[in-house]
């Protein structure tokens, strides 16, 4: 049996016109801010007029921790949202955007696949509708602005040495991670030493994700601290003057987008900030606008349960005021195999005690979420290779854990192949049987907040940190930065900070290498092991075999 | 009599919706892709399904050297347009996009002025159909591809020293013009000295503008030089294997973007490159399209007609297969009291002789015009100001020279100010007694070609060139590219290279200081003077006054 391609079902998908589909969300065609047929920003007036009506159930979708097996999160999300919307559920879907830089490299889609994706694949992986352009133009008027306020005069006594603003660049480009700029003399400004992150890993991208409004964007944008005095006093973009340009800047990008899925079911994808160095969610606005408009509102959050799941209870939850009714926990049998200590090149092969021995990653997973106060039901992704033994095996587990598992098959068959998860979430949400609280309290000190964390999450032992970063935290205290969430930058791949440690380790301890406050986006990050946030590219970068066909369509993207 | 400001009044227009501009010209609404309500793009089959249907009348607006005094070209382009549709004509026309970066630092709108504009002004000096951030996005990847390439093992064996492209980013960014990149470490590669330029300074926008289509779209990106090997040959994008990935990039941005004037008639604004170190005019691609759908196309040429018209005709119209029927010279009463030594702040007495004697400058325009083959109509655009003395006394001087002027209140009154303008002009090019010509024929040594342009357009006596610029030519020439046009970068103040030097001088000398290959483009560049690929923000940026005001509009952008 051959399956079809991603890109070959993507295309042969029957769109309708994006004023049908926001149509069926109560969203009349002049509220919908049209790019091309297929896409639409739903506008600033339209989401206004929202308020004061009730809001739907939030379904998240996390997961265990990645394999190179696969996982299919975002998959399992689109499917479960066509899955809702088959048993006549009125149900909308909320995920990230893609990074146009990693598509040059090898990253293929980020907009699920088989028979749940979202489309238009193309222009959702490469400029859409130009939001990451927006936020590499903020951040970058804002440097500039740095820049030249120094060229000037600096009469705010900027410490050329510690400019914190970087610039970004939405590219996998590793020349461009350390530079010295302002070379060639006087009318060039002052030589200093900075970079380029990747535009994903842009405070702004975690503003705007953040945000509730473009009054709320623009106090965040001035927020942010851009550079120090020699006194250490920070210096913020307001004191730049930047953050009504960079307002209007974002004004656009600012407004969720709303495309389809295969099955013509709403889905907003809007946003897309890292999920180590920042809290890995599509945008509040887009959540919040969803759950006005339909019932269920899928979304999901980065990376494993353990880093995006935390993430999005702890930050986004938090700070926007919203909680989930239900929690899908992902895990395929594939994974579990992995886990169970079996090579990729061996995943083919029926191996039901591997299966069996890789379902503690997935068990504390489910303990974990547990803890956050929310329902939380185990969604099998089936592949094609999965042994009715195997899927049984995490069946059995998950029983044993009690919890339940459902087998799903939306790859293969779209909605109909995940009709029982979906009637089983619809179920649990309506039962208002949640009863969230994030895992600290605000006014916990910073410290503490990392250590909950670590040993409540990771179960790790110990949190280690230098004098400095712990001074540090509490200078930061002192300024008034204690209420804040704490962002953990970990690897994906373990609970541990030893991305090779799979399963559920226990005893380990979580080296804390540096703190960053991003005072803008409202969290201050927490920084274990080598956190890249500027990508390079392979030693043939995909980019290669990219190109258009003879019949225009777009080759070598996915 | 107070008047309202270009913002205010580009408010108060009542936007058509773009489907309805669109149809005006035949365009149906499946073959627009729209960009909000009031922007679109020209689907790429639709343009394909207009080969071999008639071409209109083509139009060129260029004006005198600009003065502080403004000429309003861009201005004058619209009203004209509007003119011809009020008296019953089919016209369109075809005008620059703005860049982004400029707009923050001192720069105000670029969608003409008063009752001739082209709306949504916002929009086009923000991010419009987001072209430029495509331009900016596939220059970035070939950057990327380069160093990539060497830090993989150089198999091109590339010369670091001689990489001679760099990066863009659309902002004025002094601090980026030199820069040393791949600093800290093995994992970033090999530190080398490069910079930024900004984006509309790029070859990746000369190339949008100049190709066609896709295919040979794809074939210039290939062409492009991008590098030196030590033995000197050069290397190619083709060579990165970076053309395919651009092309996709700018797949979308290369359709025209339809857009509409105060007065609802349709307006292509798309592509916009630097006057001096590129061609400075619109794309041929929405050029040869309005061609296709309507009777008259008006579009205008950067900068003054030394440079502006002379790059239309010698390499715009040259590549594109296009000829103006005819050719509209924008002058002022104010400039010309400006060429006449008025200074800025006594415009506003009236100084007819000053008015007599800085004709000079309009003469010449008019007879290197002529000088094409073209017929010229001189278009007066109005400033309240101005007297009825000095309006004769440049109508007079005109009449003198063999022309015909006409006085034009478009800015004032839109259309019903410039009827009297549009009925010659259609008349004329109606008429078809243009027998254009370019200056040079194509097998012209290049530094022929440079003396050519040198001596009939700027009447110097001699181009200066070292030797090292004269052999680098020659060898440009035994490499295959002899039969290239000339793009010359001198400033626009002037017929000389100095920009002081006003009026119509005679027996200067026109020093080269650098030559250029633009091999994808498909033209050398031949620099005079200083030119500046990347300008920097002055001490107090506008965008410090640009904001959101409390009902969501743009303040401070104008």
């Amino acid at each position: 049996m051959t399956f079809k391609t991603d890109i070959e079902i993507a295309r042969e998908g029957q769109k309708k016109p994006i004023q049908e589909v926001g149509a069926r969300l109560g969203i009349q065609s002049e509220h919908l801010l049209p790019f091309g047929h297929d896409k639409a920003k739903v506008s600033a007036e339209f989401i206004k007029s929202l308020e004061g009506k009730k809001d739907g159930k939030l379904i998240l979708v996390t997961a265990i921790n990645p394999t190179p097996a696969g996982e299919g999160k975002t998959t399992t999300t689109v499917g479960l949202g066509d899955g809702l919307n088959s048993i006549g559920k009125k149900a909308a879907i909320c995920i990230r955007e893609a990074s146009l830089g990693p598509c040059f490299g090898m990253k293929g889609g980020a907009a699920g696949g088989g028979y749940a994706q979202v489309i238009p694949m193309e222009d959702m992986n490469l400029h859409f509708t130009g939001d990451f352009h927006a936020i590499t133009s903020a951040h970058n008027l804002l440097s500039a602005m740095i820049d030249n306020h120094i060229y000037w005069g600096n009469a705010l006594e900027i410490d050329e040495r510690r400019v914190t603003w970087r610039r970004v660049m939405d590219m996998n480009d590793r020349a461009l991670r350390d530079t010295v700029t302002s070379l060639g003399g006087v009318a060039n400004g002052f030589p200093r030493q900075t970079g380029f992150d990747i535009t994903v890993a842009s405070e702004v991208m975690a503003i705007l994700c953040l945000a509730n409004d473009l009054d709320d964007l623009k106090k965040r944008l001035g927020d942010i601290i851009v550079a120090y005095r020699r006194d250490r006093t920070p210096i913020y973009a307001r004191d730049i003057k930047a953050d009504g340009a960079m307002t209007v800047l974002l004004q656009q990008a600012m407004q969720p987008n709303l495309v389809q899925t295969l099955e013509n079911n709403p889905a907003f994808v809007h946003g897309g900030p890292f999920a180590n160095i920042a809290h890995g969610c599509n945008s509040v606005i887009a959540t919040k606008t969803a759950l006005k408009l339909a019932d269920y509102v899928v979304t999901e959050a980065g990376f494993g349960a353990d880093l995006g799941a935390e993430k999005f209870m702890n930050i986004k939850c938090r700070k926007a005021g919203i909680a989930p009714d239900c929690v899908v926990l992902v895990a395929t049998v594939r994974a579990m195999k992995m886990n169970g200590g079996v090579a990729k090149a061996d995943l083919g092969a029926e191996n039901v005690e591997a299966v069996q021995q890789g379902c503690d990653n997935l068990g504390r997973h489910i303990a974990n979420l547990k803890s956050f106060g929310v329902p939380v039901v185990v969604g099998i992704n089936h592949f094609t290779s999965d042994t009715d033994a195997e899927v049984q095996a995490v069946m059995d587990y998950v029983a044993s854990q009690g919890s339940e598992a459902i087998l799903c098959k939306h790859w293969e068959k779209g909605s109909a192949g995940i009709q029982e998860l979906a009637t089983r979430v619809a179920e649990i949400a309506d039962a208002d049987v949640a009863q969230f609280a994030p895992l600290y309290r605000d006014n916990m000190p910073l410290f503490e907040k990392i250590e909950r964390i670590a040993k409540s999450i990771y179960r790790a032992d110990e949190v280690l940190a230098d004098k400095k970063i712990r001074d540090q935290l509490r200078a930061w205290e002192q300024d008034g930065y204690g209420d804040l969430p704490v962002c953990m930058a970990k690897t994906q791949y373990s609970f541990s900070t030893d991305p090779n440690l799979r399963g559920a380790p226990t005893g380990h301890s979580v080296p804390i290498r540096e703190v960053r406050l991003s005072a803008g986006a409202g969290f201050v990050v927490a920084i274990c092991g080598e956190i890249m946030t500027m990508p390079g590219l392979p030693r043939v970068p995909s980019a290669e075999q990219i190109k258009l066909n003879d019949a225009g369509e777009i080759e070598g993207l996915f």
